[in-house]
């Protein structure tokens, strides 16, 4: 029994090891020569207010702080001229390392949680992936 | 006369210095606290050759080095597995460092003339700029 309970403890300590070194190795390591962007946009529903629209974009904000398969985020509100934007107002842009990252990422449980808990509010979504090219 | 010529000419030395000195600050200076993104979807037109598209590609991915203002570029073609990007199938990044080299890029010739020239494959196209937020 307890050497069955030091063997998980020594795999968990391991795999722990593991994964903080995947972390260092992201963190310390050169930028990737390309880059999995998952772009995202959103309109929202006639009469959504400014208080919601803030919850939303909280909501998706604390996302990486929760999924580690996130590389990278970034986000903003339509600022352009040309009023070409179909009345999409808000750009989200996640990015990965890997199409398995993306795969852990779109039925994770915080994002699922969070298209329960924002969808009410999204009149239109827009998402188109790329891998980065220059 | 002379003295005419020689003013202008110490005018054209001194702007051309202070671009040279811009363009240096921008690649040895520090990444930007925020960034102004331009981020263009293009759905091309039923019956576009791939050849045609390909001119597009390398049209646009041109002009970072035909319009100075342009600080970053990356582009590439939808990879999602969503099924949600309206019929997109391009996403282009132009980055710019403030609205000022926006306004610069936007009625640009280069600019002009990559519309002038490829704009009768492209079917729809969607603006939405944004300034970055983490």
């Amino acid at each position: 029994m307890v050497r069955n309970f030091l063997c998980v403890a020594a795999v968990a300590i391991l795999l722990s090891g593991c994964t903080n070194a995947h972390k260092t190795e992201r963190i310390a390591g050169e930028k990737p020569a390309r880059v999995l962007r998952h772009v995202v946009l959103f309109k929202f529903k006639d009469g959504t207010t400014d208080q919601q629209i803030k919850a939303v974009e909280n909501g998706m904000s604390a996302l990486p702080g929760k999924i580690d398969a996130i590389y990278d985020y970034e986000w903003g509100t339509n600022v352009s001229p040309e009023n070409l934007s179909e009345g999409f107002t808000h750009c989200f842009v996640i990015t990965f390392l890997s199409e398995a990252d993306r795969a852990t990422y779109l039925p994770h449980p915080a994002h699922m949680e969070f298209g329960k808990t924002f969808g009410r509010y999204v009149d239109k979504v827009l998402v188109i992936d790329y891998w980065t090219k220059q």
